[in-house]
């Protein structure tokens, strides 16, 4: 045995020369190789299992002996017994080098594990959460060495852990005492090393503690408040739920809450215990899911819109309520549980990322640190839309962001047949060009309209109205059968030849379903649903248009539809719409729920919400309400798909019949009058 | 008037060359020179006021001409109308210097004022409290300047006040909004600036706050809880109050306490609630005394001992009844008032000194302060008595601290006819060393029982008992009358010659005052009472041996009384006694209550609390409870003043009688029997 070995870890292959006889953990950490342990190497958590290599390794230059390493020892003999160690592994902290050797760590032992998160761009994240435990030996006190509890762990985590300057609050540090003694002085510490903040204990448990730790990811939005249980270890989900904001009660879109919060006193007030008791619920519901204790979960972040942000933390919300939108504070917050009521462990602090601006919220910014428009190599437009369209227009050099208030028709509201994304709304629509006849999907049935058993199937729910995303279909595909003309007039059945036409008034209405016979309703679009939904679009469009001013551009690259609404709308019927602006449909992707998976990269890794801190600050504003330019582009964008823009990408993809009904409306108001 | 003029300001003698026109303020800003402003230079807050001299200067080579300063402006016109400007004083902000000039800076108005402390060593104290207000002048949002209330809170500090990296609790945050919009963007930010903390906005209010800020220093004792409101300006005291602490009810002593807390589950809580009920009864009153609102007072310090310290943080104290009495927490923390529910301003922190040991607290933290034994060239003794005696020895070199458990005797219980210090107590007491009669005062009565008018003067209270500084006393002029001996036997009539030594069982009594033809209690001092007293006199004569072997010297230079109790004993007396070690007389002082005062230095300078964290962790703590030799010393100070130490320094003021009583001891017992 040489006085010095040359070790080798793959994957990352880092390499080096370490003292014969040193343990394979030991040699990871003077080389800086991440491998994972939580109980310091004293082989009781076996996070730092490792595979040594055998024989030749001609790339590295070395020839392993067979006994490079010691042999397996009692205290990897017992941890087989006992919990299984899988052929070829070693405990990282017990095997100890004799000679040259090669020695790969697997995925599961890196401290820093890869994920690989499931979105459009499959981009890889770091673990590197706000809250790890520790397992830490306390030494004992004694009349030669009376130091405090917490100065002896403080001074363990310094010495077993390189973790200084320890901090706790007040009900942490009434347990340590007990819990310091019932374990023996070995412990397991939850310490949160949250940024610029000084390392803070924020539990302290009695041996060491195999239960993992958790983390909760919120997204806080207008109407329902969704959440994800998350091991903080490796990120994954271990349940997932969602509930109507309680807030709904006082109104259904946010400017309605807002003025219930000017026009009673205690309004703003009544609306913050309301959503805090909804994440309670919410909490509740998640740990019931997952099996778990609340306690458990030690860390949480936040998204929401600003007025959802200002009523969470109690703020008023009415200057957001108009021009210029101040928020009160906009910057990223981190603030006890306890404070906001959410009920995990007493001394968790909860998250919120950073506003963009007074009308362009933490949910956008999470949206950013999914969708990472700063890294893409040309323009990407990320559109979000609900009650407020928030657009995100960036590449590499620059990011712009603005708002544009589309009104509630996108959500079913100002909708003749409009209806919450609900079992028996029709959200999916096809219109054959052809025969003119539609055929439809509704939730909670798989068939479509013109399947076998669709039937028997909607008989449960009935089929009630149109949802947000049906609509969208609804009046892009009238488009593309001809049956609305670009200015979104609906034709007669003559113009049209078809009977679902129908004189309505002065205009017509498009009859997608008559369930009369079945005691249901009949379900049409009117020219009123469609003006509706005109205004909503320009607007989006309009913001859009005016981001791409801004940053010298007549076209994006691509269009990432975020949101839980751009989940369900389809990206060929929002570009034949004309909501968002020309672009090659196979460029237009869905995001999902880009503003949740932000919360859950910001819950799992710190660097995360370093970034999204830095990238929102350098994030340049726009506001649609000067732009000279915005009331423009908004009529303009009132054509289908637009007034002056032909929407050449759409060529080759789908061809929109050129009809005009101006006449025939004439004629529906004569056959009247 | 030339490009630039040299100005000197006295009394720092701080000069330089500056650009003709600046205003003295900006001037004085730019040297360095300590010039007060809360407005910032607006002409608000007449902090910046100036004496400008006149004529010539030889010593600093300057002649100034009559027109060196501008003329008296509007501003400064108004404010004289107002409020009234001294004569020959100036505003600095409003003064431009226009030619080289001379300007002296009255002490009111430098930020960083001097204090004298009325201590016995007058020592200056610079006003640097933790918390400070900041008039500032703050931008409004428009739509092209968007940005949150507090970041332009934060940006104006920043600019107006190098105040960097704000940060604000959210029931502040709840405000700005609207004290913001009510100055119209004038506001008075009181900041918070605790070392190794981000600055913490406490409150923001309307325009240019008047207000002076207040804090509150606690002594929190086992009997007493004593506070002081102060002016944290100057440092004034503006009122002064004590109660008793409501845990009496739950033991007199910190032992019975401690007790209380094992044996009843919720024990611990009920005293903790108890100690906040009593800090929030203090506030009040101070509040009330003073004519202020609690919410003004936006710091706190609280100064305690280990015991008072657990318990009024919720820890449980029963580690710090037992070997090797570990506290949970010994570092100074700064913790949220609401979280001890001290009713001050919601957003105030209080700042609690740090502990020794586990049994050497923070209130001799704060007599460290006080007394800076770490600043003495020659070794200095601090005594604090109480049911423990706290000892720190120390000079330059180092600091040494020790407790001895002195038990209750002190405090007159144990004692025969022993009681608290209240009305009718006897006080003080002188024995003619020739008749043996003695001659005393009484609490609430000011002349002694001899002089006219006593009679009269103390029926309102009756002479009830004798209170522990009174106990030192008689003990101490028993022995210097010889009617005790070395060994603390009290001598019979025939022995000491005079009729008031009373036998009394196996031994005889001194009786002191026989109330019993009015109707009130003999009283008498038993030996029983000098054996308890030669007890706890002893515990602490031997842990200061303890300190001074550890130190290596046999004599300390002086000696310092702390406490309230040290307040009130006569240095001779417990020289006499022998409870502090041999030293002169004239070089023992008493330093009233000086964990009082370093409570109150610690609330008035951050530089306080830097001193004595440090100093606490240079400190070597003593342990007498395994120390070989402090039995021996023990032994050996049973005697009055000490059996084998001669107490030289007595020599020339006391002549201490050579007798001896053993026979005569023999004799009432052979009498008895």
């Amino acid at each position: 045995m040489s006085d010095d070995v040359l070790v080798v870890f793959t994957p990352s292959g880092k390499r080096g020369r370490v003292p014969a006889g040193i343990s394979v953990l030991d040699a990871a950490r003077k080389l800086g190789v991440d491998l994972d342990s939580v109980c310091g190497g004293r082989g009781i958590c076996s996070k730092c299992q490792v595979a040594p290599g055998a024989g030749q390794f001609a790339k590295h230059g070395i020839a392993m002996a067979p006994d490079a390493l010691t042999a397996i020892n009692e205290v990897e003999q017992r941890y087989d017994r006992l919990r299984g160690l899988q052929a070829g592994r070693r405990l990282g902290c017990q095997a100890r080098l004799q000679s040259d050797a090669v020695i790969d760590v697997p995925p599961e032992s890196q401290l820093h594990r890869q994920v690989i998160r499931k979105s459009a761009s499959e981009r890889v994240m770091v673990m590197d959460p706000a809250v790890r435990s520790y397992f830490i030996e306390v030494t004992q006190p004694s009349l030669h060495d009376p130091d405090s509890d917490f100065d002896r762990i403080s001074s363990a985590l310094a010495q077993q852990w390189q973790i200084e300057g320890l901090t706790a609050d007040l009900p942490v540090l009434a347990r340590i005492q007990k819990v310091l003694r019932k374990g023996d002085w070995q412990v397991t510490a939850i310490i949160g090393q949250a940024e610029g903040m000084a390392p803070r204990l924020i539990d302290l448990i009695p041996g060491f503690d195999q239960q993992p730790l958790l983390g909760l990811a919120v997204d806080l939005g207008t109407t329902t408040i969704a959440g994800h249980l998350v091991a903080l270890d490796d990120g994954r989900v271990l349940a997932s739920d969602g509930l109507m904001n309680p807030q709904i009660r006082f109104g259904e879109d946010l400017m309605s809450r807002v003025s219930y919060g000017m026009m009673n006193d205690s309004g703003a007030a009544e609306m913050t215990a309301a959503v805090r008791a909804g994440l309670g619920d919410l909490v509740a519901r998640l740990a019931d899911e997952a099996g778990v204790s609340a306690r458990q979960i030690v860390d949480a972040t936040i998204v929401c819109n600003p007025v959802m942000h200002h009523l969470l933390l109690g703020l008023d919300p009415v200057e957001l309520g108009q021009a210029p939108f101040p928020p009160v504070v906009s910057d990223a917050l981190s603030l006890p549980a306890r404070d906001l009521e959410v009920p995990i462990h007493e001394a968790a602090r909860i998250y919120i990322l950073p506003l963009i601006a007074g009308h362009v919220g933490a949910d956008a910014a999470a949206v950013v640190l999914s969708e990472q428009p700063q890294k893409s190599a040309a323009p990407v437009l990320v559109v979000d839309v609900g009650t407020n369209a928030e657009l995100i227009l960036g590449d590499e050099t620059r990011v712009l962001a603005c708002s544009s208030p589309t009104g509630p028709a996108f959500e079913g509201a100002q909708i003749n047949n409009g209806q919450r994304a609900a079992p028996g709304a029709i959200e999916r629509v096809r219109i054959d060009p052809v025969t003119k006849e539609p055929r439809f999907r509704v939730i909670g049935v798989e068939s479509w309209s013109d399947e076998d058993g669709f039937e028997d199937a909607v008989k449960a729910t009935g089929i009630t109205g149109i949802c947000g995303s049906g609509i969208i279909e609804i009046v892009a595909e009238m488009r593309i059968a001809g049956i609305i003309d670009r200015s979104g007039l609906i034709g007669s059945p003559e113009q049209t030849g078809t009977a679902r036409c129908i004189p309505d008034g002065r205009t017509f209405s498009y009859l997608l379903h008559d369930g009369s016979e079945t005691g249901g309703p009949r379900i049409a679009v009117t020219q009123g649903d469609i003006r509706a939904i005109q205004l909503a679009k320009s607007a989006v469009h309009a913001g859009a248009r005016l981001l791409m001013d801004e940053f010298g551009i007549e076209e994006v690259d691509r269009v990432v539809l975020a949101g839980a609404f751009g989940a369900h709308i389809s990206p060929l019927h929002a570009l034949v719409l004309g909501m968002i602006p020309n672009c090659d449909p196979a460029r237009v992707t869905s995001a999902g729920n880009a503003a949740g998976t932000g919360a859950r990269m910001a819950l799992c890794s710190r660097a995360a919400r370093r970034e999204i801190e830095a990238e929102v600050r350098r994030i340049t504003r726009i506001e649609t309400a000067i732009a000279p330019l915005f009331q423009q582009h908004f009529v303009a964008a009132n054509g289908i798909p637009h007034a002056t823009d032909a929407f050449d990408k759409l060529a080759g993809v789908v061809t929109l019949p050129d009809v005009g009904f101006q006449a025939s409306a004439g004629r529906a108001r004569r056959r009247r009058g």
